[in-house]
Order: C-alpha cells, then structure tokens, then sequence
C-alpha cells in the first residue's frame, strides 16, 4: 500500500530510532531534560526566539500559543478553514475563553484588507477587542499553500501599528520554508508565537513546540501542566526531533517534486501545488478513493467533491511514481 | 438633554411603574411566579414555540440559546459584527466551549452562499461541525438593518436539509416585526431558538427571553441557575414587559419614522434606514459627537469614523426634530 | 397556607413596591443609575468597603467574589456543606477554574485547627495553592448557624498571616447581625469580600452584591457582564433593596423569636436556634411534609431524615402560633 | 548522586530502550498504532475492564477518568490531599465544570462513615449531586499508604447503592499490588474508572492510561483530542509500558524493602511503610535536605516539617545502604 493520507503517517526511520534509543534523558516536569533542553534551544534559535516548550501535540501547542496572546473576552482573528477553527475541537473558547473570528480565502491567505476591517480596537470592557491574529503556514486545509513572507510582513506591520500579537501556526512551516528558501528566522520575525511540528513531513513520532518569549513560555509551561502535557523521560522523542531537523528538512523539496507529479497526473495544474498537498477537485470523491484503495493507493476524501493526497517521509520517488500511474487511470 | 446613544436607555413610563408596582408574584426559582409563567407563555405563543424563559440580560439569553444547539466541540456561523461575536466578552466559549467562524456581510446580512461554502459537516470526532447558525434581525452593529423573511426561509431550508440549528438573536426583533409587517410567528418559524430583549426598544427597565422547545427551555434552566440568572419573585421584571408588549411594540413605527428624519438631517439616504438607527460616517466622529453634547443631544461614536444615533420610547417628535435641528448644523 | 419553606419566598410589601415604583433609574450598563449607585455606596460602607456591586443573584455575587480572590489553579477552602459548594452548581469550578477542597462541621463553623492543617502554601506551579478560605454567617444548611466573631477573627489573623483571602458568604449576615449585635462592619473588617442577599430575610424581590475593594469590583463588573448579568434600569431592584435596608433589617428578631417558638414545638431546643431557620430531626421527613401540607403548612424536606422549617417576613407571630400548632400535633 | 526526590526520575534500561527502538508503530489518531492497542488491551485485561487509552500524563488520565463519570454542576468527593485535589491546577474544575468535596484522612483512607454522611443525594437540579468518589491507592502524599481491599469493597457496596461511580487513581497501583499480593483485577473490580501509570514505579519514560469501559474511553478519546492528547507513533512509548509490565512489576518488592531500610534509618517505624515512600518528620527539613545533597542524597522536603523520600528502579540496594547510612548521620 502507498499511503497519501497525510504526512503525520510518518514512521520513525532507523537512524531515528538508533537516536531515541540513546536518548540522554531526565525528568522533564523537574526541568532536567536534557535532549529537551537541547531541542527547546535549538528551535527557538531556529526562529530567533528567546524560547520553546516541547508539546505532547501540534493542538495543544496551538492552544497554548495563542493563550498567551488571547485573554478571556478578547478575541483571535483567523482565516476560515485554519485549523485552529476547524481541528481543535473548541479548546480555544472551552480551556481560553477566547472569541474566534474568521475571514475567508480559497487558499487560506493573509487578506490585509479584510483583517483591518474586522479589527476591533478597544473600546472598553464590554467590546471584544482584537487582541492577535494568527495565520497557518503552509495551510493545510488550503492544499499546503505558502503565505508569502512579504505578506506576512505587513501582516506584522499592521498588527504592530493597532497592538495586536501574531500567532503563527507552522505545523508545516518547514515545507514553506523549502518550498521558497525563506529562512526560518524570517518567519520568527513576523510572529510574537509560534506552534510548529516535528511528526508531519520531518517524520518525528510524536511533538510539537511552541516558540516565543521567555516570558511567555514560562507561563506556557505552567498551563501545559493543567492540560496534561507535562510529561517526564520525554528526550526520548525530543531525540527524534533532533535527528529529524538534522535530516529531515531539506529532503522536503522531494516530497514538493512528488506532489507535482502526482498533481499532473490527476489533472491538477502543478503550477497550483506549492509543497506537499495536493488537492483533487473529484464529484465522485468516495468511489476515487475507494478504487484507489483497490489498485494500493490510499487517499483521502475531503467533503463529497474533493481528494487529497499528501507526500511524506514514507513516500519515495518510485512509490510517487506508481502512484500517479494509478490515480491517472481512476 | 436629548440621548440618543442607545435604546437601552429608556426608562419606565408611569404607567409601566404601575403595572410593576401591582405585580402579582412568587419565588420564580420555584417556579411559582404567576406573572413571569404569564409573560414566559405569552412570549413563546407570539413565536409560536412550546416554552420561553425570562433571563437578567440579552446576553445570557444569546450564551443558552446558543447553547441549546451547539456541544462542546462544534461550532456556530454568524456574521462577523453579530452582537454574540462582538459583544458578549467571550461568553459563548468560555462557558459553552465551543468554536466560533464568521461570514463578513456590511449590512449583517445572511450570505448563504458563504454560509454554504463554510458549512462543515459531521467528519468524525475530530473535526469542528457545525451545529448551527445563528443571526441577528435587526442587526444591531449594521445600523438596524432588517434581515428579509425570505433570506430567513432560504436558510431555514439550507439547514434543515443539512441539520444544523439555527438561532436567532432577535433582541431588536420587534423592530423588525414592526418595520415590515412581518408576523413574528413566521420569524419564530425559522428558528430553532431565539433571544428576544424587553429593555431594548420595548422600554422595559431589564428583561430578556429565550424562546424554544419545551427540552430546550429546561436544560436552559438548569445553565441560568449555573450562571447565576435564577432570580426570585422577578415577576415585577416581568409585569413590565407583559405591559411592553400591550403598549410599546406598534409605536416603534414612530422610532422608525425618527430615525429617517434624523438620517435627512445627517445626509445620510433615508432609504437606507431600515428601523431606529442611524449610522452616520463622519471623519471627525469624536469631534462630532463632542459638539452635539455641547448643543444638548447625545450621540456615540462607533470607531473614529461613524457616529450612531438611536431612536427609542424616551426620544418624542419633537425632540427628534430638535435633534435633527442640531446635527444638521455641526 | 402559612409557607415556611425558605425566606427567599417573601414577597415586597406595599411600601417596597412603592419604593420602587418610584425609583429613579439610568442603565446601569453606562455606569447611570443613581439608585443602584446609592445602594451599592450604602451596602459598602455598612461593611466598611470601599465599593459594592449589584447582581442578579447571590449565586452571581458569591461567584464573582470568590473569583476575586481565587486564579485559575489556585484553591478555595470551605465547610462541606457551604452554599458555594453545595448549591452553586459547579459554577466556581466552570467559570473560574479553580480547585475547592472541604472541612467538615456539623453546625458550619470555622475549625481552625482543620483549616491549619488543609491549608497549602506556595509550592511553586504545579501545586494548588490556597488562595482562600470561604465561610458563610448564617450558615444555610447547618440550620442559620451563626459564626462567632472572635472565630472569624482568629480566622482573619491566620490568613492574614499565611497570604490567604477571605470570602463571607453573607447572603444572611443581616441575621446574624440581628442574634447578636455584632455591627456589620466588624463582619466585613473579617472578610476581603463578601456576597450578602437582599432577598431573603430582608424581603426584597430580587438582588444580591457583592463588596469589596474598589479594584475588585471593577474587575467584577466585567466578569458580571460576561456572566450575563450587567442588567440595565436596575435601579427599579436597588430601591427594594434600600428600602429592606430602612424597614426589615431590626424585625429580624421577630423572625428569630419565631422560629425559637416552632422549634419548641417541635421539640428542637431553642437555644440551638440562633436565627430564623429551624432544622427538626424526623425520620418520617416526607409523610410529615406532607401531614404539615394537608394541615395548611409548607415545610420542606431536606434528605429523608430532616425536615426544615424558615420564619421571614410573610409569617407574622400568629401565623408562627398556628403553624407550631400544627406541627407540634403531627 | 542518589536521588530519592521521586520515582518519577527513573530513566528507561537499556532492554527498554531496545524495546522502544523496535517498536512496531502506526498513527494513533486514525487508531492505527498496534503497540498503543496492545497496551491498551492488556492494561484493561489486567483490571478487568473492556476498554483503555493511552494519555501523555496521569494528569489528563484522571482529568478525562473523572469526567466520564462527573458532569458539570455534579461533585466528586475525594480525600483532601489527593493528588486530584492537590497536583493538578483545577483541571478538573476549568475543563469538567465540577465541584469538589473533600475528606481528610491522615493516611489517605477511606472513610465510610464520613463519605456516608457527605453524601449528596439528587435533589433536583438546584444542588449538587455526587457523581463520583476517588480514592487514590497508594495515596502519595500520605506517603505511599495502600488503601485496603476491604475498605474499597465497601465502598463500591455504598456507591453502587446509592447510584455513585467510583474513580480509583492507580498512579502506583502496582506497588499496592504487590505489597499485599492482590490482584490488578480485584481493584479493577472495585472501580468504574481507573488511571494508571507507566512512568513512576514501573520506569517507563512517559504514559499513563485511563481504564473503563468501551464507552467511557471512547468518550474519553475525544476528550483527549480535545486536551491536546491525542498523540501520533506513540507505539514508541506504548513499547515502554509494555516492557515495564513484563520486567518491572515484581521488583517493587525490592524498592519497599528499601524503604523500610530507610525508615528505620531515619527513626520512622519501617511497620508504617507500606510502600515506596517514606516521610520523614523533620523540623529542620529544608536544613536537612541541604546536608542530605552535600553528602550526595538528593531528597525533597514537603512543607517546612516533612522530608520525602522516594524508592525506585535507579536505587539499588547498595544505593539505598549507603542513602541510609548518609541519612542516618545528619
């Protein structure tokens, strides 16, 4: 079977599990974690943040992100289908209290306008005042489409000017950041937070971090425990993470090749596929996935007219090829 | 001093004192207060519902009405400037847990190609579905605009067929009823629940009331009591709107007719005021509003560049024509 | 029927409902109302606080006061049978996140020693910390049990000490006020806020506040809005409530000495009655409701084995006679 | 270093370790991680119950385990230093919406005749009703006591009469497990709910579980998704757990044999040691601790009059001599 599902299907390589196997570990919940510490370190300096805290979950280093910018009865302004709306299952308003509002773009983009339209200033204790917006990069619900950096930029222009923080979701941001050669610094820049991942496309098993100032993850660190995310011997998978930023990233441009092709033989115009998604507009959605199931191929159906297909670690050139050759004949 | 800012401000008239100062009450905890039951079954008959509840604000009626459709881990559509987005300090997820998305409409209106494109069906339980969606007529933020009968029928068909609820936030619904001569049964027939307010338009001193289905209205008692919204012998709250409902609904024609000629006086098309309130774009909003209090009527500034004025039960002919006398001339 | 159910049954007498017939009101929401200012200025300064806030419930008044005290991931401690743990529906717990961990005593009391030994200070952020200790004068369900003031002091001086607040669940401070000529403020000199009730003993229809320091009650009055409960020409309650303040605080001692008259019919000890409710032990607690019913009497049940009997404004001293009559022949 | 600060610090062996690496994984969002359903099956096998889950923490696990049997507005009853009480940030307030009511025990135990008496029966929606009692076996903070068999068949005798679940923490069931030779299944059978821990005791790195049955964890599973639990290739961790299982239950017996040596040690009556946790009553405890460190003995102190010391996987007996020896002499 070749499995195009989705990218957090990844399992852990060899090399990897050599890695967590001599993990250096101690207990994390008394700060004596090591390959934490190491891993926390080295993603904040990544994106140019004082620091990071190790998450059990991309979801729960969203929540947490955004509740250090997001005080009960203010709000979140985000795009419609980001998955802070669509894939949290309401932990933003049930554990923050926070209101969400969301603008709406086909492919999940910064929309300045519309934003500085649906701003809401403060104007007193008795009005939800704006106090962050957060964006997704790459967005998955969007097909893995890049935010352009300038964008982004006078996204943080503007949210300076009113006041306003910015959340960067960046489960994907590596596959941005190989898709366009934009440091990763330069995405650190425009967010005062940030979540991003180790178990999609870099093939960790398990974690996420969330990244930002010293100040704000001390207090991160404290809500995690009350979520249930403060867990002990966790270098074991902070080794993985490691071990995947050491050899996962770059590699990510073969997994954008792939989608490409997969996109061209599924009638999608490549040029449309930005990294490792690829969406299939399809009226016929549940019996494509199903006859792609029989022929080895697994994908999924997103709503009753579209398919999606994800390249990952496990997908190589040839399974990508034979994949193509099967979905073209569906 | 003639104000304008909101009509929230009305104050009882003698004759609602009386009708207050008569009441017949008991311990409504109790469920023994003779004059709330009254006002409860009446409100629900106009709507032509099974059951209502009286509640100490619009507010706590929007939050359980809500409530009633949408679980933790689902969502509600509403416009993005609704009252419940806007206006409620984060309520609806902090107590309700649940997610909130908008559509962007400058007159509040019901979009539902929009709504369409971002329902979310049910995907499993690790998606946000939605649950519901909820409107408001007349939609307080976009200046009293009235949402038409058949743009309500088109999305009560849209939902029923894909089984969301729908929850209207008809605080000003007696503006509306009034404004089109639309029965209120036939807004009642569109919604699952709805939240109508006594203390707005109506005059009451304070008073809300969900409306619904017999189940929805007792598990909503159970949440007041929670919130702290089970009041004792409330039934003088109630005799006062009992004599709202006798005396001050068809007059609002005349906050209606105000209004326009407040628009005139302002240069703002009449045509396009709908109900008691008039949205007034001025550049210099705070400048403005500061000159009218100079010249003895009070108006508010919505943002720096709008300036709103409300007409209500306390605001007489002649003081409206003095009012437009005078905003004429700033 | 002669009801002795609860003193939240009483109903305003004709000079309350003249009161606050003509009241003078403003919406409360725009800080406008005098008369709710005038009994929120009168109620602090009884206590000898610095600010005072009208709510809907005690419910409300105790959440939101308790709330001043007590951060998400910190603890209250109270007696097991407290109002706040026992009646408030999870409402501390849902709105403000916080632990509550018990004392037992069989007539509500403060216990020192006990509180001593639960109390937990600062261990850092994984340990819930106590924040403050609640206690309620009279103490509802150990039968309006008063507590005495050298043990709130005792109390005070110890939570002084260890960093600790103090809530005073005073919903009917003004009885023990009334036993034992303990002015009001050496009760609030004890307490860093309290809730107290005006429609219970004091005979008022609806409203309780909540007192405190001025920062407290401005932090409160929006945590009431987002509960729901910033109401608008309240003031038509607040003249009920400085009306009870002038006429029903003293005739308490008839409450008092009423309810001493039916416990000795009853065959309870008067001198374990300190205020207005009296619980009597009978193993047949339903069939004895019941005979009290048939007889012209209501009496409520409280388990299968106690029935409790509550003396207010509505039962005069013959109603008292009567009523001892009957139950002293079931 | 010796360190007895907690059996939370044991770092994986080299055959865990081995064990990990080898791991057969999948994602266990899409319920697809054979070893996370080995390890769920064979957990809940050992307690006799149908179904288990996997958790990041024991946190969440007693977080989710109470809420499938408490819902808001309803109380939990525990003793009043358990961990659920006094470890856990108000979890179980901000995310379940319930009350807590407390018991206090010097040894954490059961008491009958109190819980009895505490009780809340269903008075109809106005009150609180108890739901559930925890107890936690062995109880951490009354120093690793075991909570006996009989006590807890008397309790499930009590609770199923009057309609109440019971939650059993196990966090370290399995040392009292093997202290009194009784099987999992017994205390399994005594509980609606359980949570149980890989990461103390047992050594692995990470995990815990919730067990109950087939519709409370899938309940729970969503909740955990919600929580931010919901974890990817967790079979890596899961492998821990299951190697613990088969390789570190009957050493316990090793590790409370050591605690009696260190008990005696320290002039604490090894009879009262029952596990793996000693307290040690010391009026210099913070002085204490610091001379235990300099001669290499890492122990933590427990207020400002208790000592702590922990036993485990990473203490051997010639540890625990030489510990006793340091101790002895400070």
């Amino acid at each position: 079977m070749i499995d195009l599902r989705s990218d957090t299907l990844t399992k852990p390589t060899d090399e990897m599990r050599a890695a967590m196997a001599r993990a250096e570990v101690g207990d994390d919940v008394y700060g004596e974690d090591p390959t934490v510490q190491r891993l926390e370190e080295r993603v904040a300096g990544l994106f140019g943040h004082e620091a990071a805290l190790f998450m059990p979950t991309g979801s729960m280093a969203n929540v947490l992100a955004v509740a250090s910018l997001v005080q009960p009865g203010q709000e979140v302004l985000c795009e419609a289908s980001a998955h802070i709306a669509r894939a949290e299952l309401g932990a933003h308003g049930a554990f923050t209290g926070l209101t969400m509002r969301t603008w709406i773009h086909p492919r999940g983009q910064v929309d300045l306008p519309t934003i500085r339209s649906m701003f809401a200033p403060d104007m007193g204790p008795f009005f939800v005042r704006t106090a962050a917006i957060a964006v997704e990069n790459t967005h998955n619900f969007a097909g893995g489409a890049v935010l352009p950096l300038q964008d982004l930029r006078d996204l943080r222009e503007f949210a300076t000017g009113v006041g306003a923080g910015i959340h960067l979701d960046g489960a994907r941001i590596w596959n941005a950041h190989v898709a366009t050669a934009t440091p990763l610094a330069e995405y650190g820049a425009v967010a005062d937070v940030l979540a991003v991942c180790l178990s999609k496309g870099l093939g960790a098993p398990v974690g996420s971090l969330m990244v930002g100032s010293s100040d704000a993850i001390a207090e991160a660190r404290i809500r995690r425990k009350r979520m249930g995310g403060g867990m002990r011997q966790v270098g074991i998978l902070a080794a993985a993470g490691l071990h995947a930023l050491d050899h996962h990233v770059e590699r990510l441009a073969d997994d954008h090749d792939d989608a490409r092709l997969l996109a061209e033989a599924c009638g999608v115009d490549p040029a449309t596929v930005e990294t490792n998604i690829v969406v299939v507009p399809r009226h016929d959605a549940a019996d494509f996935v199903a006859s792609a199931r029989e022929a080895g191929v697994l994908v999924s159906a997103v709503g009753p007219t579209a398919v999606r297909l994800v390249t990952h670690l496990d997908v190589t050139r040839e399974d990508a090829e034979k994949a193509a050759s099967v979905l073209a004949s569906i």
